[in-house]
């Protein structure tokens, strides 16, 4: 799935919920979620890692959509001036 | 970007740092990644904001990558059976 394609999805599901929430709001789901993430990598098995990175990328995609901001543009500068 | 082409596009430029770093040692930088995009969320530019997006978008990946699953699939169950 392209990423962009990925986050107008976020939008197409979670979009109206997003905007009633707010960004402070969907910035502390997110830490939820990473925390979610760090235990499962820490005592979970791989379905459950694999269920929370994709929580952790939905609300990351679900932020950027409420900033207004493009997830492809954020990781094409990976791709064209990668920090080493 | 395919979702699938920037997880490689990660660890083709940060796979052996990543694997000498280790899992835990990656969890703990995604989490001031994440606290670098909530500070940009707050305080920051756009392209402050942009900027953190794409750090963190890259840890997951390269913390996918250490656990050997796919950003892929993860993202897939948003398409194929999205929570509600």
């Amino acid at each position: 799935m392209e990423i962009s394609r990925f986050q107008a999805l976020m939008s197409e599901l979670y979009g109206e919920q997003d905007a009633a929430r707010g960004i402070p709001a969907t910035v502390a789901w997110l830490c939820e979620e990473v925390g979610e993430l760090a235990q499962a990598v820490r005592k979970g098995t791989p379905d459950q890692q694999l269920h929370e990175l994709g929580d952790v990328l939905a609300w990351v995609a679900s932020l950027a959509n409420q900033l207004g901001l493009s997830l492809e543009d954020a990781a094409a500068r990976y791709r064209d001036d990668p920090p080493r």
